[in-house]
C-alpha cells in the first residue's frame, strides 16, 4: 500500500520519469496556514547539492490543488503536486535485460510482472521522497510544540563529511552513512500498546525510505550489551524525566516525555559509475555494466530532512490517536 | 491498536495476572488441520528454563475456541486462549507510587489515566508474546514451504551462552543479546512499494514485542560503512540469486527470493533485583527500589520462537496480499 | 473481516454449536466503570421469549476476560466471552447435501470450501449478534449523552404485534418486520466527508446483522418522490435545528445535530418448519426438505437492541474520530 | 476518510470549484490496458445534458499522471486528475450566513470550524462524483466477466420520465428517483462475514455518493412482509441457482452466485431555484433564500453511471479479497 497513517493519512504517487509526483494527505486539521513557499525551505534541504550530486534540474515547484482555501487547510484531502520537467524516457530498456544491481529493476519487474515503469526506478526512485518532504512539511505544522532535528553522524564511516566528500569526487563509486535523529517535547503518553508501538511506528515509516537498511532506538543494539542496572533510566522528577536515556524516550512502545531519539543506517547508493558484473537476464552470461552519467555520490546527504519529515508525519497521526 | 495483518490479522488481549491472555486470527484460509499440540513445541521454546529465569509455572494450555471443526481450520476467526494460572495480585501497587526504571509502569499510567492494570506489567507484560508466538504456529502452517529460523548470536556481549549464564546466576542483573534471523524461500515479489515495504512491516511486528530496541537488515549499520561496488549485490542466475546477500534478501522493499536476514537487538529485562535509586512520585523523594523475587536475567533466550513467530505472522499476510 | 471500527475497533469470534462467542474490543477508554451485571438488561432484551421461540437455553453470561481491573476498564482490549451450553452437534449434516434454502449453508460451504462449521449456521448465525450486544453496552457508556432508541414499526405488515404473534403460534412459518431507530443528541459535525459518511458507516455496521435487507435514512425511500422544496429541511435556529428532519439528521453525510433516523428491513427468519421443496445437491433431485424442531417465528422481535447495539457501536467510534 | 477499499483502494480529493478533482487508485492489477478514451464513454453518461441540468460546461478531460507506462497499468498507485475550468469563485459568501437547506454549508462548517471551501459545496459537491466514476471505468476492467447495469426505475414518483422532465421545465423545484443495479455473474463466495458482508460494503460506497438516502438488497424492504416460506429462495440447480431471487443474490452476507440486485433512493436535489424560508444565522431572522442560477432539476438522471461505478469498485476489492 501506498498509504500511511490512521487518522493523519498520506497516499503518495509518481513516477520518478514520469508526469509527476504527489501526495494526497486527509486528516489535515483545518484552519492552518499554509502556502507553497512553507515547503520550499525543506524541499531545498532535500537536494544535497554536494560534489557527485546528480546533475538532475527539477525545480520542484509544489503545486496546492486540492483541501486548501484562501491560504488555509480546509480539512478536506490536501493535494501536493510535483510535475516532473526533466525526463528521460530514453537509456532504460538496458535494465530489463541487466537488473542494475542494488536497484529494485528485478524485484519491480518481478511483481508487477513486466510491467513497471522502468525509468529512473520508476515508482521505486528515491524521488518519491519529494512526496515525504512535501508532508513533512505539512505535519510539522500539526505538532508546532515538538522540535525534530536529524543530523549526519557519519558518511563513509567518517566523521569528517567534507573530507570525504572531497575525497569521493570523481572516484565513480558512492558511500552509506548514519543519521540521527532527535524528537523534542512529545508528551507522555503517545504510541499504542503491543502492534502500533512507537518504535513500530516509526520504523515502519522510516523504512519506507528507499535504502535504509537499519534502525535503533536510544542505546539500541549497544544496550544488547549493558545490563540491566545500567540500562534502566532512572526517573528524576514527577514529569518523568529520566537521568539517562537509553530508551530513547519510549517505554513498553508509549513515550515517556524524554527525548525521542533514534539513529538510521543509509546504505551507499546503488547507482555508481564503476563498472559491475553482473548477469545478463537475456543472454544468461555474466556483463560488465557500465552506467554512464554521475550519480548521487552520497544519498546520506539528502537524508536528514526526509527522515525528519517521516518523523513528523508518524508523530502528528500518533497525536491525533493520543487525544 | 492490538492488531496487526491486513488479510491475515491478529488482535491480542490479556494482561499477565488478569483470567487469561490470547489472540483472535482473521483471515486464517479454511482446511488447515490444526490441534492444540501443534502449539506445544513452540510454545515450550518459549519458556527458557534457563538459570535464573523466572519461578512463575504456567501450564500455557492452548484452547481453540472458536474457527476450527472436526480438527480443521474454517475459516472464522479463530481463537486462541491461554487461562492464567499462577496469578499474583499483591505486590504491585508499590509501583504506582515509584514506578519501576525501564518499565512501562509510567507511560501505561500515563496514557491509561491510572486505570491500567499494573500487575506483572498488565497488558505490557512480556507474557503477551504467548499470544503472538500462538499466532505464529498458525502462521507457520500458511507458509509451509518457508523455512525461518532464529537464533541467538550473543548475550551480555559473549557468543558463549552457557558462561554467560553461569556467570549471572544469583547476580541479580539482567542481560541482553542479539537474535540473527533467517527465512528461506521466500518467493521474489512479496513486499508492497513504499510505505508497506518488507522491512517496513517486518520491523513494525518485530518493535511490538517488548525490549526489543534495534534492527538491521543484512548488512544493515555494516553496510552504512561500504560503498557502493561493494554493497551492491551482483546477480548469478535468472532465478535472481546474488553473489552476495548485503540487502538481506530485499530491494526496494520487494522481496528478491534470496534469504531474508535480518538482527535485532534485545534490551537486558527491565525487572532487576539489584536496588536502584529512583524517585518516588509520591514523596518526590529518589528512594532505594529493591524488588525481591527472581526474574528472566536474560530475555533474549525466549526472543528465538518469539522473532520467528513475528516473521511468520508478517509472512503470512504479504503473502495473501501478492497472490 | 470480522472486525469493525478504526479507533473504537471490536472483533467478533465463535459458532453457533461451538465452545464459545465473544468479542475482543479495541481502543475502550480506561476508567469506564463496568460490571458483567450491566450486561444483563440488553441481553436480556435480545431473548425475544415470544410465542414462537427457539427452545435453546442458554444463561448467556458474559466474561469479562480482559481489559477490566478494580471495576474499570483499563484502556487495554476488552474481551467479553458467552460460554456456549446448549450445544447439539447432531442434525447438521443433512445440510451439507441439501443447503436450506435462504440459509447461508450453500455461500459458506462455497466460500470455506466445505470447512465451515455447519451446526446452526456456525460463524453465520444470529446467534453472533449476541457479540454485538455486548458490544453495544460498552458503545452506550462511551456516548452517554446520546439517547439511543429502536422499536418497532410493523411484524408480517401488521403493526399490532400481539394479534401478529397468536396468528403465527403454531403455523410453522417466520414473519418479517421494520425497525426504526432514532437517536438523539448526537453533536453537528460527527462523520466524515465523502466514503465514511453518516450513512454508510451505520449502513455498513446494520448490514452485518443477519437478516437485514433494507435501509433508509430519514425519509429515504419517500423522499425520492418528493420535491426539493418539499424535501428541504429549514433551519429554525442557530444550533441548527431544523423544522422537519427528512434528511434523517444528516446533510453531506455529517450529523447536523438534528435526530438520527433511520429504518430497518428485516426479512423472515430462514429457518421455518413448514416443508420446502428444494435441491439435494448430491442426488441432483429436488426433495421436500421439512426441518423439525421450533423455530424462531419473528426475529424482528429481537431487533431493537441488536441494531441500537450497532448504532451506539457506530457512534463510539465516529466520536472518537470527530474529537 | 476520503477512501476506500482494502486492496484496490481508491483516495479522492478535490474541490467543485477548486483547481482540481481527482482519485488515486492503489491496488491496481499492472498489466491492463488502459487509455484516456477508455474513460470518455462512463464521463458522457455522467453528464445528464437534460433540461434543467445546470449549464456548468466542463470538458471533464482525465489526466493519467501516475500509474501508467506504454499505454499499461504498471502496479503502481494510478493517478486520475480532472482540471477545473469553469470556476466561479464568487456567490458563495452568502451561504455562510444562510447555510441552504438540504445542502451541507451547515455541517461542512462545522465539522471544519468554518475553514471548508464554499464554492459550489467544495469537496461535498455531486462533483466530487467524477472522481468515483472514473474509478469505476478502471474497476470495471479489473473484473471483466461481470456485467454491472443501473438504470432509472421511476423519476418523481413515476416511470414515465421524458414526461415529468418535460412538466419541470422551468418550474425552479428538482426531483429524487430511484435506480436499480444488477450484477450478473459475481461467481458465489464474494463477500467477508459478519462486518465486511457483500451488503455492508456496497451500501457503504453507495450512501458515500451524495443524495443516497437508502437502500435494499434483492425484495428489501418489500420482504419485510412476507413471510420464510415465500421469501426463501430455492435452489434448482447444484451452481446454486435459485428458482426466486428475493435475497437478491446474497445469502449470510456472502455472493451466491445469482444476480446481484439492489435499488437506491435518490432524495430531490438541495438546489432548487424557488424561494426557501429559512434562518439567517448572523441575522437569526428568518428570511426568504432565492438562488439563482439553473440547478440539475434531477440528479437521478446521472445516477445510474455513478452508482455502477460504485459497485464495480467494491466488487473488484472484493475480488481481490476472495482469491
Amino acid at each position: 500500500m501506498n498509504s500511511f497513517g490512521k487518522i493523519f493519512r498520506l497516499s503518495v504517487f509518481g513516477e520518478s520519469h514520469g508526469q509527476a509526483i504527489g501526495v494526497v494527505l486527509d486528516g489535515v486539521p483545518p484552519g492552518m496556514l499554509l502556502a507553497e513557499e512553507d515547503f520550499l525551505p525543506d524541499l531545498a534541504r532535500r537536494k544535497s547539492g554536494a560534489p557527485g550530486t546528480t546533475p538532475r534540474t527539477e525545480p520542484d515547484r509544489p503545486r496546492l490543488i486540492s483541501g486548501i482555501y484562501n491560504g488555509y487547510t480546509t480539512g478536506a484531502p490536501l493535494t501536493i503536486l510535483f510535475e516532473n520537467k526533466d525526463i528521460r524516457s530514453t537509456d532504460y530498456a538496458l535494465f530489463t535485460d541487466i537488473p542494475r544491481p542494488g536497484h529494485a529493476d528485478f524485484t519491480a519487474r518481478t511483481k508487477f510482472k513486466g510491467f513497471n515503469d522502468p525509468r529512473g526506478g520508476g515508482h521505486f526512485s528515491g524521488r518519491m521522497t519529494l512526496a515525504l518532504v512535501a508532508a513533512g512539511v505539512v505535519a510539522k505544522k500539526m505538532i508546532p510544540a515538538i522540535k525534530i532535528k536529524a543530523e549526519i553522524l557519519e558518511i563513509d564511516g567518517d566523521a569528517d563529511i567534507q573530507k570525504v566528500l572531497k575525497s569521493l569526487k570523481e572516484s565513480g563509486d558512492s558511500v552509506g552513512g548514519i543519521i540521527s535523529c532527535t524528537a523534542t517535547d512529545i508528551p507522555a503518553g503517545w504510541g499504542e500498546p503491543f502492534f502500533d508501538s512507537m518504535e513500530s511506528m516509526i520504523s515502519h515509516i522510516v523504512f519506507s525510505i528507499p535504502a535504509i537498511k537499519g534502525i535503533e532506538f536510544g542505546s539500541g543494539f549497544a544496550s544488547a550489551r549493558m545490563r540491566g542496572s545500567e540500562c534502566n533510566d532512572r526517573y528524576t522528577d514527577v514529569s518523568g524525566t529520566t537521568a539517562t536515556n537509553h530508551s530513547g524516550g519510549i517505554n513498553g512502545g508509549i513515550s515517556n516525555g524524554n527525548d525521542l531519539i533514534f539513529r538510521v543506517a543509509v546504505k551507499p547508493a546503488s547507482s555508481i559509475s564503476l563498472p559491475q558484473q553482473t548477469l545478463n537476464f537475456k543472454t544468461g552470461i555474466m556483463e560488465n555494466l557500465e552506467i554512464q552519467g554521475r550519480h548521487d555520490a552520497c544519498i546520506a546527504l539528502r537524508m536528514p530532512v526526509i527522515i525528519e519529515a517521516a518523523t513528523a508525519v508518524c508523530l502528528a497521526d500518533m497525536m491525533l490517536q493520543s487525544i
